[in-house]
């Protein structure tokens, strides 16, 4: 893995500076909605956000239609935002109808379950109580054991991007424990071909937006890297390809 | 707050030798079973673990049976436990009748299912799709908002326990950042009793055992302050008298 902290610093001022010459995402203030027709969904967030992606992926899995309520900078921080859309001054929300959900992951499986009829099915699997406590332990898994993923594109990009100095020392330590990790992830994907079975849940598309930033703007070869895990490449290279993914990997679109 | 390393390391040195005191868990080998009848519920872990106390207080929640079967110290290290038991080497894992469960999260949510009509009723709830998002913000919440809460009780207990050193920069550091997490919950719960609504859930439960650490071991005030955040002090003061909890906080039972 090369993961310079000068490298890191560069390739993120790069990333960010290309997105600027493509021009922030447009300002959506009109919804397009006609009589006796269900407003559309709103996505408030950041089209570059990993969590606003997360929940754009699942959105473009299940083909449900949505515009995007830009949120960027310091907007979510305001007392008033704090009080009326999410209390830990976070995005994304979404707004359906007058219904308002936080945190990304509830948001995606709330998609996938209002949606469950189109687009790609079996996101959240239809099964017994066993299957369903593999899909649980795949999500949980995505929200603990894939943690180091986080906290490393957070000391060696946002960290730095916010005016702070990416600690080499922190970056190896969470490298280190995430390769552990991965070796795990290697053993289950080398039994099933998805970490819940053999088809794709919202748990493999969970962990899509932090594995293509390790991985394209970190240029960490954790999760391509064929020789030392050969299951999570595989998994990498299949989940990062989907068109949901292709779809928001750039920005997530003003609207779908 | 109030956390010196000095205290927290004897603190939790104390705590450790009164457990000593009070003997080790029993080693369980044989299993309670009769012809035509399912074998109880087995649960692999330690009796002073957050991660198997989460279980657990599920577990008595849902009025379940089970058999705790020692995994302690560096029993779950092992490569063969890793191939067949829980490939990331850790404890808990449920067992029941050749089924094979882990993360501490999916196995409370496996027994909640399961033994849906027993026991503590509503623990995930049975509503429409508007109240199951409100359930998977809330479950979204423990793993992701209060995760400096489980960040902290390493730096101040575990870490020190293994010989580390607990850096008081990186505790004042999570201190500050899970004080601003709690006004939020603070906000959340000055609107409903509990996270998800008036009804206790999974969600709420599954934050008790670092809630109690932070308070009882660490000597934190964050969750008890009622001057600051009564709602917080109100809602750790419920969840923390449940009988599930008195049941296990002093170490899990070799059965029940």
């Amino acid at each position: 893995m090369h993961l310079s902290p000068l490298k890191q610093r560069h390739s993120y001022f790069e990333f960010i500076s290309n997105l600027t010459r493509l021009g922030k995402p447009p300002l959506v203030t009109t919804t397009t909605t006609t009589p006796n027709e269900t407003p559309m969904l709103k996505l408030h967030g950041d089209a570059r956000s990993t969590c606003t992606k997360r929940v754009a992926t699942i959105l473009f899995e299940k083909a449900a239609h949505f515009e995007l309520v830009p949120v960027v900078g310091a907007a979510s921080k305001s007392a008033e935002y704090k009080a009326t859309m999410q209390p830990f001054g976070q995005i994304p929300v979404l707004e359906d109808d007058g219904y308002f959900l936080y945190e990304s992951r509830a948001i995606g499986r709330y998609i996938a379950e209002k949606y469950r009829d189109q687009g790609t099915m079996g996101l959240i699997p239809n099964g017994d109580l066993k299957e369903m406590g593999r899909f649980e332990c795949a999500l949980s898994m995505e929200a603990t054991q894939f943690l180091p993923a986080e906290l490393l594109a957070y000391e060696a990009a946002f960290k730095p991007f916010k005016g702070g100095k990416t600690d080499p020392a922190e970056v190896a330590r969470l490298t280190s424990e995430l390769a552990a990790k991965l070796d795990a992830y290697d053993q289950i994907l080398g039994k099933t071909k998805y970490l819940a079975g053999d088809s794709i849940t919202l748990a493999d598309l969970y962990h899509i937006p932090y594995a293509d930033m390790l991985t394209n703007l970190l240029k960490s070869d954790l999760l391509t890297n064929e020789a030392a895990r050969p299951n999570v490449a595989r998994w990498y290279h299949d989940i990062t390809s989907r068109p949901s993914w292709l779809a928001v990997k750039n920005g997530v679109p003003a609207s779908a």
